[in-house]
């Protein structure tokens, strides 16, 4: 049985051809630094900043490195994602300045507003996604 | 079989006797208006905030009436609890004056720092719990 591949061997992947080529190849374009990758859905009143953890996991020391993506700051923040609550609560941070910033909650299909500048949108509120 | 107690049951015990008293007994201890109890402990450097679902469950509604615990805004705090993202990221909102706001993540044995208003403490920080 051979060994499950290690980290380490991953990393060499990076550097060299190797004979599992696909997986490296993936790894190549995923960029194996980036472990939460964003992708930004705007819609007329609202930005879905959905993030996704390209491993599965993701550590606090990532908080300091990654850059959030720039989004039109007067419409509302939906942040989606499966992730640690301090992953979700960073974000909110960072999408202070919105108008609103929400979470999706899955249970709920819609979006839990945390923060609000706006007298329309409270906090509670559950925006709907259709 | 008798038919499972229904909430109307449940409010109905609040205003009068009923022959399960220990139920309502406990119902009117616990107030059972307030889905989330809060447990405040300070320490030294860092105040702790610790929520719990009195029913196991949190309505977004909620946010709209519970009155946080007040804090000394000289020391960080820690947001800990069993719940929604949402209701921890609300927490960390609300506590955003304090020197840095973390939130307790059980598989890292301490809190992750989302924000922070000191040089020594930065995103992405552990505050381990002794």
């Amino acid at each position: 049985v051979p060994p499950p591949m290690s980290k380490k061997k991953n990393s060499f992947c990076l550097d060299t051809h190797s004979l599992v080529s696909g997986f490296c190849a993936l790894k190549k374009n995923k960029k194996e630094k980036d472990m939460v990758e964003f992708k930004v859905i705007e819609k007329e009143k609202l930005t879905i900043v959905k993030f996704e953890l390209t491993t599965g996991v993701v550590s606090p020391e990532e908080l300091k490195k990654f850059k959030t993506p720039q989004v039109n700051l007067t419409k509302g923040v939906i942040i989606s994602g499966r992730g640690p609550i301090w992953l979700h609560s960073f974000l909110a941070h960072e999408y202070h300045p919105a108008v609103w910033v929400g979470h999706l909650d899955p249970r709920l299909n819609g979006a839990v507003i945390v923060q609000s500048h706006t007298k329309n949108i409270k906090e509670g509120d559950i925006i709907q996604l259709g």
